[in-house]
């Protein structure tokens, strides 16, 4: 959009940095100024560059004492709504246990769907929203969070209205998305197709009636759901108008990437096994990459995506917590930007782009998200670092100093 | 020491569970409750056990919703007092370059040196508050520092002052340590020997004088100082009583740990190309070792230390940040704890014990620090988990409640 001057700012941040964003690259002004109006960035440029007079319209102003700005993170695939520990099965994986092995011995994610099923929405939500609020100390303003814990209509149901309150509660934006078809629940076990028409038939009905998912995601992989149940739950996902997203080739390479851009998924998640033929489907259809180097780093896997694939390609690659109690309990954006550099050897510019705009992309939200530009919203970080690099370089260490979302400072 | 009933309390912890740390394991006292008075822990045991009129003796109750009670953490190895930044430096390892080539080409440290030997006190000062901030946010309460960015008189002595106004400044302990042998400074590039001489007859003896640090640390790698050499800063540090440490066979099997046991270090630090014999010799002297998976993550090593021989010869293993800018950026004891049990393969309890009461005896603290036990200084965190794991497994998340630090109570 053209930098027109507003007449009106409501805040101006100067004396900072900026990392825009803007046009797939770090897109960097230093010296720069930002202004906001309303919900949305107003103007965004060299600090020198502001007409003489532009001060003076402004209702407040915010000396950055030379930090940097950053879009919010975009947290693009998380399953934060959940009950109970699995911090035991984090000790018997220390002793060598794999996750199919957990998974077999009914382990698992169905501890977690138990305790989820026996928890009331109060609990729930007070679990989650201690989540939701360390990622928000973490800088990120946009999450998606996926139900899937549940695994019968009831449960399905009440995670999504967590997510829904969570959304309500919380100044950051929420995304849900359904994922029923995320486990066969031990009630289903002989009869998997049956639960995948209790998903098609009953489930995603439901969901689109109340409205309280706006995309439909699926667990296509050996221990989970075949392509063909997963090409069923696609479909009805696609004549209700929902978008899709999937776990793809994160254990094995099952074609899933392929199914998804046919059905024009918004993103495939994981996506370590991806073949090269399944990733040229992806950029045909702008299909978004989600790379999640904690659940890669929590599982001890050594297969990576197929990073030089994606930059031949031109996919974008979007960086996820995936936070969830099993895989990956990795409550920091900043820590995954490390692993997404140490572990997928992502440079930091493509780390950084990972955490917003392309996680953006993977919500299809890129046209109000992701980065510092004239008219989309205002939400932001002001981070006390001498380099957007420093954010990917120093774990554990979450200096922001601001986090703006749509306008409004929020303070802890 | 016996559980005898105090006069009078200052606070009693109520609602709570225990992993005190006693006896070289977690020794969890579920229900438990924890008095304090004055600075120093004054009962710990079961809630139930409390006699009845006891609550009346309290100043202050603490209701800590069912939460658990640890130790505050003991970060027995960092280099926290630093100028400059060395993310690009990151980048250029992602790019492949080693932590020697770095070195050799006079980047690496020397770039830390001279940004260290440029910054006045004051600007030292800061940045390295913020570095204390960030860990004592994370529950840490003693922290050890070392010296070694100067590599010249002056300087080692501006950051000994630094490290004693960060002690004077924060309610945590603060360790100093002088490492003036850390890296061969480049105007003593052609006489090593020359530069072992200005540590032991001019620096280490200021040091003494100035009664400004209570350990000496070597760096003894082929990349830094022989054994030969190592050897005459020890003999000098013995001369003038001051404690021994050693970053030994962290990238080779140099014999240090043998020869720092020979003077009965405290402490062996990285140990990842330890010897069963060098083991051996660590094991009859006592020496802890201290395990740094945050350099070994950073650094992309593969060759783990012998964990299994520390366990069979009952060497105390701690865990440390080293926090430092150019192996390990970390600024968290929980992510340490992680990698521990992810990288190293520690159970949950060793990391934890490794955090606590072995951190406490890499500095010769045990008698004060690193455990719930009656007598001790009153350092504990009460942290909001369901289980000590937790602290292990929920990665980036630091979910303390309260800090609490010679008895009082730290808030952000
Ligand atoms: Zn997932
Ligand atoms: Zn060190």
């Amino acid at each position: 959009m053209k930098n027109l001057l507003p007449d009106k700012i409501d805040t101006l941040f100067i004396n900072c940095h900026l990392a825009t964003m803007a046009n797939t690259s770090l897109c960097a002004i230093k010296k720069g100024a930002l202004a906001v109006t309303g919900k949305t960035i107003s103007w965004v440029g060299k600090e020198k560059e502001l007409p003489k007079n532009f001060k003076g319209r402004c209702q407040k102003i915010i000396d950055c004492k030379n930090g940097w700005i950053l879009p919010g993170f975009v947290d693009c695939h998380t399953h934060l709504v959940w009950a109970g520990s699995r911090s035991n099965e984090f000790e018997m994986r220390l002793a060598g246990a794999t996750y199919e092995e957990i998974s077999k011995k009914g382990g698992g994610i169905f501890s977690t769907v138990k305790a989820t099923r026996n928890a009331s929405t109060e609990h729930l939500f007070g679990l989650a929203a201690k989540r939701v609020n360390a990622l928000l100390k973490n800088g990120i303003t946009t999450i998606e969070i996926k139900s899937g814990y549940g695994l019968n209509l009831e449960t399905e149901l009440k995670i999504l209205k967590v997510i829904q309150r969570l959304d309500n509660h919380f100044p950051l934006h929420i995304e849900a998305t359904f994922l029923g078809a995320h486990a066969l629940p031990q009630e289903f076990v002989n009869n998997p197709d049956g639960y995948i028409d209790l998903v098609t038939r009953t489930m995603l009905p439901k969901v689109k009636s109340q409205a309280i998912a706006t995309t439909v995601d699926v667990f296509c992989e050996h221990i989970a759901f075949s392509l063909d149940q997963t090409q069923k739950v696609f479909e009805t996902a696609k004549d209700l108008g929902l978008n899709i997203k999937l776990h793809a080739e994160q254990l094995s390479d099952s074609n899933g990437a392929a199914l998804a851009a046919q059905f024009n998924a918004l993103s495939c998640d994981h996506l370590e096994y991806l073949s090269l033929s399944g990733a040229q489907k992806m950029a045909l259809q702008n299909v978004t990459a989600v790379l999640l180097p904690g659940a890669f780093y929590f599982l001890k896997q050594t297969q990576k995506p197929p990073v030089n694939i994606f930059r031949d390609l031109k996919i974008p690659m979007a960086l996820a917590t995936d936070l969830n109690p099993g895989s990956s309990p990795v409550h920091s954006m900043t820590l995954i930007l490390n692993m997404g550099c140490m572990l997928f050897g992502l440079t930091c510019e493509e780390a950084l782009l990972g955490a917003t705009i392309n996680g953006a992309k993977a919500l299809g939200l890129d046209c109000s998200k992701g980065s510092l530009e004239t008219g989309k919203d205002a939400d932001l970080v002001v981070w006390d670092i001498d380099t957007p690099a420093d954010l990917c370089y120093l774990a554990g260490l979450s200096p922001s100093n601001i986090v703006m979302i749509k306008g409004l400072i929020h303070h802890d």
